[in-house]
């Protein structure tokens, strides 16, 4: 495997959350007693929030979900191993036969169950082996509270890292923490989520303001991340605040709180989305792409993923080759108005082409070694405007070719 | 090399087009002395059509063609080893040199000269070298007109195998001819002509008909093809009618000529962009998918193009893995409004899904050896409409991984 492990899980803390209890096993769903199963249990008094894939063939754990996530929410429920997509009626109902037992086990309804699913699609869930395992599960987590590696490596897939990030933010005397986990390295497209991620925090915060915070926070971090250009059946974010530092309460959009906690949460979104792009399959780079002066938000961002998922924009950047030309074809082929004259771009302190013309000249071999970079930036000035858009992407090998040719052996 | 030789071109006879004369040869553009230059030259009365690439970054020769192309065309100049493109007003004004030696040549004025460049991005191109070989070029051509394949060999890049197709068509006791070529490998993606070709007939055809016939063409052939989702700056398609068989009069959109001599232009077309299809860099399978009884016209060829551009179905394609959770995907992140649980689809003979739910089960043997074959046949039912779209894709290999890190080299 020539994967670096850009994750230095070693060097920082994960802080539990008060309120949060999970619990993880396997039961069967995937091979070799590889865990598979976590249930993640939410003390009453929680908010929790969720956004879900654009995708419009949603998995049914997203169907549940979608139906639910309005209640009050008292546990998540996460399986790997099987997507529970493309499974028709029958794979909706097998999520009932589930979390029942789970709901009577934590004297809850369904209702205030969520639930999502990672793995093949269109295969059928055998719950049967997921109840097999919620007596004991539950039993375990009375006594002690699973890690957070567990709870990681009971919801990958083809990750090789695992991706986590955690935040400590001091309100006076007080303190929260937030806390934030994903998984995910291939299917990963910004329409909303694009994988699964489960974000905690203690801080006292409604409803109605953890969902804007959500809602926010994902635009610029996991909906600006794009590996395959493909979008999950079943991707989605959690977020969910237990309310037990009482005195921290950010229940106001305008209060200094609001800013402080909001900022240190995007950190962590992105933190946790270029752990993704860095996990991409197969991918040995990230690059970050940022289109600055266009005219309008929306076309930044578009020719910033018009690029990013290019596939010989990718291929280029699995090599150290000067053939920069292919940027400029993908930035042509988003579609956007723009004024090819006027187009300039650089590679780190490079200047590669300026006024739609390329310049690369006595700095060629510098280049090169730049390009032998794990990580990269990619800066393209439309000179056509003022809006600003950065997105991330990573290169395309003959690792993620392997890894999806031979996905099922 | 794996790749298969799909072409068959000793099987069929390639038309000569009277008042079409093309000469070749080498200039140094590209290295080791290969053929990469064209100067086609076309009879007086000759119509010309052509249309090209939807990039907003668009290559200076297109800039070229795309002023001249209402003037009478003369002339067809094509090279291949330097694309011409981001290279600014140098790169604009680089053609008017050289073909103003041909011009001369030929007794005509530039404007009745149209250009077309193929090859790497982002190198200015040295007229200097073209100049140098013109009149050696054009006085052979005085007493030869060189082949199809040499034709071929001087405006290729990647491709492996040449593309031709040629039609006999019989009008009481006339016949007329139409012959096409064409080239491309990477860069394939339906905005518009996504490649090179270049398409002669000696029908006598006016020129408002002929741009009927060519848009209407390349709509279900050159725009029904994807390779790897990016399209060139330089994709150009030209249709000349030499009107050299003035009996065979094309000269309303209503007349049975008209129908007939449409029927024999698409399909020469459609064999064309398969030919591309089929070369796709690293290509080993071609995929026809086909969606049917959507809402729109629109909508199915989305679907369809959502499929054919997904690497986790042409990574699938790539493999004889039963996966095909992917192709469910894949429709779903096209973004279009659909009724999931009435999606069924087929693979050949094997219903693969059937109202949102996978099937496979006793045949999956048999579907694994139909995934082993060279050519596939998708077929998606959205039970939603009456609409249909077919595109042709290709598999995603290790091969096209290698081709394009190692372009240069």
């Amino acid at each position: 495997m020539n994967k670096l492990s850009f994750n230095k899980t070693k060097k920082f803390k994960m802080h539990n959350i008060q309120g949060v209890l999970f619990s993880t096993g396997s039961c069967g769903l995937k091979e070799k007693n590889k865990k598979d199963l976590v249930i993640i249990q939410l003390d009453k008094n929680s908010k929790t929030s969720a956004v879900f894939t654009n995708s419009k063939t949603i998995a049914e754990p997203v169907k549940w979900s979608k139906k639910n996530i309005n209640n009050d929410i008292r546990a998540i429920v996460v399986n790997s191993g099987n997507a529970n997509a493309l499974t028709g009626k029958k794979g909706y109902d097998s999520i009932k036969k589930y979390i029942n037992i789970i709901a009577k086990k934590i004297n809850c309804s369904v209702k205030n169950i969520l639930v999502a699913s990672t793995g093949v699609i269109g295969e059928q869930l055998d719950y049967k082996k997921i109840n097999a395992i919620v007596p004991e599960l539950l039993e375990k987590s009375k006594k002690k509270c699973c890690s957070w590696n567990s709870f990681f490596q009971s919801i990958m897939t083809t990750d090789t890292v695992p991706k986590f990030a955690s935040k400590k933010i001091k309100f006076g005397k007080e303190t929260v923490f937030i806390s934030g986990i994903a998984k995910g390295s291939g299917m990963i497209h910004p329409n909303m989520g694009t994988l699964l991620a489960f974000i905690f925090t203690d801080a006292n915060i409604p409803k109605n303001i953890i969902n804007k915070i959500l809602l926010d926070g994902i635009q610029h971090s996991f909906n600006s991340i794009t590996i395959d250009g493909d979008t999950s059946t079943n991707d989605s974010v959690f977020f969910t605040a237990t309310c037990k530092k009482k005195n921290v309460s950010i229940n106001s959009f305008k209060n200094n709180k609001y800013k402080k906690f909001v900022k240190q949460f995007n950190n962590l979104l992105l933190d946790l989305a270029k752990q993704i792009v860095k996990d991409g399959e197969g991918a040995k780079k990230i690059i970050k792409i940022s289109v600055k002066n266009a005219k309008t938000y929306l076309i930044a961002k578009n020719i910033a993923l018009s690029v990013a998922n290019s596939l010989l924009v990718k291929t280029l950047f699995n090599s150290n080759e000067l053939n920069f030309g292919r940027i400029f074809m993908a930035i042509g082929k988003s579609n956007e108005i723009i004024d090819q004259e006027k187009i300039s771009f650089s590679l780190g302190n490079h200047l590669l082409a300026k006024n739609g013309e390329l310049l690369i000249k006595n700095n060629a071999n510098k280049i090169k070694k730049l390009m032998n970079k794990k990580e990269l930036s990619l800066e393209i000035n439309l000179n056509n405007g003022k809006s600003q858009s950065t997105v991330y992407t990573c290169d395309l090998t003959n690792e993620y070719i392997k890894i999806n040719t031979n996905y099922l052996t």
